[in-house]
Formats: structure tokens, C-alpha cells, sequence
């Protein structure tokens, strides 16, 4: 093990440097997710010490859905630090380093015990966890609760395991699950997708709690409502790899249209409210990463939807779907 | 002419439609800097109406250095605007269209004349006044001023076409300067880079002003030995294809390693203050546009430094030099 600890996280090291050390690489790139951007430094000294030149990534990091491809064309092995190998088609030249919280789950499962009402429930988490899903799971099944855990997906590799875009692994037939995290949006997202009662149980703050939903319902649809008057809307597509629909934005483009909405396809990497300012649009459609519409909506002027919830604006659904996205890399660029 | 209006500027499209009609261009990026980025949605609706697929690019655009590569790779041609031709490796993807700004030049300059104390005068301009440069070479000479302009350059398209990274066009042998434009980046770049003494002329706001560059010195000696102590030292490597300096920047890391700092190259596209801080960086070098060390750098909170200025700070070099970009598109990756 060749470990770096920061900020609760252990990263370690040790399949990179083999990797370089066994294929002589050259020139490294380094991209880490902002919360642990201090440790580049570190990670950078560590690897240089193998003999590499090192070229880190100072661009935000959301995922492994959005992996610097600038960068990774300028060196000849990009270390992803922080996320499970999404895109396969990069996958030759990334080596991804998971960071693991080491935080202890058992007092959070076992408080969250008295809140199940049926015997199935879906277990899941987010990949700093995700090496806890077996001790999650022993833990239920030692109470006599059918704990499951989907296996991995096209966007995701361990068993348990969902992202903010991808709940595949919590769809295993139950109807409660328990999300093992920190923060709403996942579990808000796993309710929102599944349709299942969600206990959320974070092993940082200690915290056990059942998701609500109605209150996400209200706000969303009164989104959907603002954006229905609009005329001039941007369908936004993402630059990023993992994010990138194009089949999705184009389709939602045509639908505008034949509605009558002026529509303005957007390319473009981060997506912040001036840059919709300077457009002069009414609402805009994010087709990337769904926390953009939903977990920054309140940063934008104008209404930020997801893509269902365009179809929802335009009277073209009726039921609300969270959005999801299932492809393992993000969508083709031609029809 | 298909000429649309905005902001003081005149687009014409004509030149980018006849192409996509000749060629039947299926799909076309769109490319607008910031200041004109509300024309995005007439542009696409123009370029629409000749068959062709828009896409729009939403991320900032600060020049023919940053051309929005992801997109070129998603469209059949890229339409750029307002800026000229600049890396020549790209340009048969690319159509530029300038941004022409047509008020009158004769009355600023005629106030200019008094100022000169020489025989012989460079004149120069941005983009958006080049088409003027005639007019004004014209004007000083039927006041018996010798006035030269020089011409295109690697990075430049016009004659007396200067950017902020490149001032060619202004050595001309002559010891003083008339730079017809808005702002202070210019005409104090120009300075700087050629040692002449210049005459600012706006034809917007109509002030015509002598650029005094003691100051500006004064201010950078401060941060330059406010830079010497730090011991982590980043140097900043753009993505954006015509500020790239790979070798410039590998360098300035050896020469920093040979001077026992902590060097840490960072692969980044928009440099702003909390990059720098996420990396635990106590200085940083740009390699890329030199306005982001000099214009922006109240913004950051750490000492930014161009490359010149990093070999003052290091005791390698004694005199100012200002930083200008002389290759026609960054420079290549490997060495």
C-alpha cells in the first residue's frame, strides 16, 4: 500500500505505480474531484519519485463521467483519483484510484434497523462506501431483513453502488431501501427513481432519517410550470464524456420545435448561470448531469429542467421521472 | 452582406453562408466571444435557414487562441466569431468571421496628433478597428507624420493588428506609437513590449491619453518579490490551443526544480482563484494569455506571475521583459 490520507479519505496508490513502473510510463496525468484537489501535490511527488514527468488536471472534477480528455491526449496514462471506471472506451489509458472513507458503518445500520417495515430491502451507497456493502448487508441479515445489492452496471462497477445519474444497483425488487452517505441527493434520487421508501443513514454525521419527497415534488413541478411559458429555451450538452447525450438533446430539440419554442442547442463543459444570462434564453434543458437541474437549481435566473421534465413542460408526459442516465459512456454523437 | 448588429458591431455572415451552401455543410458549430454572445441565437437562426444543424458553444471565448476544440470534433465546420484567423492548423474546419466596429477613427486621431514628439509613428489597432488602419496612416501622414505599420504576423491576419500576447505588427523602427482601441491592456502591452512611447486613442469613448508605464512596473516588481519566498509553485499550462506553451512551461518547471522549489504543472483551461487554492499553491506561473497574470491578477490571492517574471523572481534575469506569444498556435506538446 502506498496510502494518502485526506480529508477522512485513504487513497492508495500502489496498482498506479506499478503500472507506470512496469510499463516505463512516461508522462502521467493526475485528476482528482475537488474535495480532495489539496492531495495532487502529494500524489504528484509520489509519482514522480517512480521516474514520470506529471501533468495535473486544475479543472473541476464531478465524476468519472467527466474525465479531463485534454489532459489524458497530452500524457500517456492518466490516474484518475476518487471514482470506479465509467467509460470503457477510455478505459486503456486511465487507471482509476478509488478513495475510500474508512469510517465505521456499524452504529448507523443498526440505529436504522427500527425503521424498515418489510422484510426485502435494497441496500446501496456511493463509492467511498462501497467496500462496506458486505458488513451493510450482514449487519440487516443478522436481524432477520433480506438485505440485497444489484451488481454493477454500465456506469458503475461494485455491488451496491449508485450515482447521482444511476440507481441500477438499488433495483433488486424491494420496497425500502437504505442508502448509506452523506448529503440528499442520492437519496432523494434513489426515492425519486425507484420509487421506494428510502432510509438515509450517513456514517460521517451519524444521522438516520427517512427521505421525504412531497416537498421535491412541489418545487419541481412549479419549475415546470415557470418553464412552460417560455419561448426561447437551450438544450444544454455536456462536454463532458460520461454527460454527453446528444441523441437525448436532439430529440428534445425537435420536440420544442414542433411546440412551436425557439430552440438553441448548447455545447458546452460548465454550465453556470451567467453563461445562460449571455444566451438570452428563458429556460433551459440540461441533458448532463442531473444535479445541475436539481441540486444547483437555485443558483439560475431562469428554470433549469431535466429532460423528462421538459416533456412534462411541453404536455407531452404526465408522470414525473427522475432522470437517469444508462449508457455506460454518455451517448453517440450521431443519429 | 447578411449582417447583423450587435453592440456597437457589425457581423456579416455572408462569407460563412456561402460556404455552408456551396459545401452543404451538414452540421455547424457556433463560436461567439462573450461580449457578443447574445447574436448567438440570430446567428444560429440565420445559419439554420440554409439547412444546416446548429450547435452553439456556451463556455467563455476570449479569442482565435480558444477555439472550442470539443465542439470542431462534433460539427462539420465551426463558424468563430469576431476574431481573425490564428491557428493555421485548424483552418479548414474553421470559417472567422470578424466583428467589425465602424465608427469613425478620423476625430480621435486628429486629437492624437498633437502628442507626438517624432517624425515616424507605429500605428496599430485591435481586430475590431483594423479595417481602419488605412484611414489613420492616412491622416497622420497629411500632417507630415511618417506613419508605419507592420504586417501580418504567426498570430496576427491584418495590418497594425496587435493582441495582447502579440505586438509584431508594431515594430516598425519607430520610438513612439498611436494604438487605436478601448482599454488599457493594449496600449500598456505595447509599451512594455516595444519600449515606445504610446498614444492611446479611443474611438469609442473619444480619449486620447499618453500611457504611462512606471506604475504598472512598480506594481509588478512588488508581486514578483512577493513571489520569491513561496517554496509550491504551479505552472499553469492552458488547454485553450493558441495560448498552449507545453515547452515553455516544462522550462520554467526544470528551472524552478534547479532553484529547490516545489513544482507542481498544472493542465487547465479557465484559470481562476479558487483553482489555485484548491492546489495548496503559494505561486503560480501562467504560461497561458498574459492578461491572466496582469489583468486579472487582483483576483487571485497568490502571486501570479508571468514566464519573464518567473525568471526575475528566480535571480535568472534582470530586465523586464513582457510576455508575448510568438507562435502561431501554442507551442507543440512533446519536445
Amino acid at each position: 500500500m502506498v496510502l494518502i490520507l485526506i480529508s477522512g479519505y485513504e487513497i492508495d496508490l500502489e496498482r498506479a505505480l506499478d503500472i507506470i513502473k512496469r510499463a516505463g510510463v512516461r508522462r502521467v496525468g493526475v485528476q482528482v474531484p475537488d474535495g480532495l484537489k489539496r492531495s495532487a501535490p502529494e500524489i504528484s511527488r509520489i509519482i514522480e519519485e517512480s521516474g514520470a514527468e506529471v501533468l495535473v488536471s486544475g479543472d473541476p472534477c464531478y465524476g468519472a463521467c467527466d474525465i479531463d480528455l485534454q489532459l489524458c491526449s497530452m500524457v500517456d496514462l492518466m490516474v484518475h483519483i476518487g471514482h470506479s471506471e465509467m467509460c470503457e472506451s477510455l478505459s486503456d489509458r486511465i487507471v482509476y484510484i478509488e478513495a475510500r472513507m474508512p469510517d465505521d458503518v456499524t452504529e448507523v445500520v443498526e440505529r436504522s434497523l427500527e425503521f424498515f417495515t418489510k422484510e426485502r430491502v435494497a441496500v446501496c451507497t456511493t463509492i467511498q462506501h462501497a467496500h462496506m456493502i458486505d458488513r451493510v448487508i450482514g449487519i440487516l441479515r443478522s436481524h432477520g431483513i433480506e438485505a440485497l445489492a444489484g451488481g454493477p452496471s454500465p456506469r458503475t462497477r461494485h455491488i451496491g453502488q449508485v450515482l447521482g445519474c444511476c440507481y441500477a444497483a438499488a433495483r433488486v425488487g424491494a420496497d425500502e431501501a437504505l442508502f448509506i452517505g452523506t448529503g440528499r441527493f442520492h437519496p432523494l434520487g434513489l426515492s425519486m427513481a425507484t420509487g421506494m421508501r428510502v432510509i438515509a443513514a450517513d456514517p460521517i454525521t451519524g444521522s438516520v432519517e427517512e427521505i421525504e419527497t412531497h416537498d421535491f415534488l412541489r418545487w419541481r413541478y412549479g419549475i415546470i410550470a415557470r418553464a412552460s411559458d417560455a419561448k426561447s429555451i437551450g438544450i444544454l450538452i455536456s462536454k463532458k464524456p460520461g454527460q454527453r447525450r446528444c441523441v437525448t438533446a436532439r430529440r428534445l430539440s425537435s420536440l420544442g420545435r414542433s411546440k412551436g419554442k425557439n430552440m438553441l442547442d448548447v455545447c458546452i463543459d460548465r454550465i453556470e448561470p451567467e453563461r445562460i444570462i449571455d444566451l438570452g434564453l428563458e429556460s433551459v434543458v440540461s441533458t448532463a448531469c442531473p444535479r445541475i437541474a436539481l441540486d444547483d437549481a437555485r443558483r439560475y435566473g431562469v428554470p433549469v429542467l431535466t429532460p423528462p421534465e421538459f416533456e412534462i413542460a411541453l404536455g407531452m408526459r404526465n408522470d414525473y421521472t427522475f432522470d437517469e442516465i444508462p449508457e455506460a459512456c454518455g451517448e453517440p454523437e450521431s443519429t
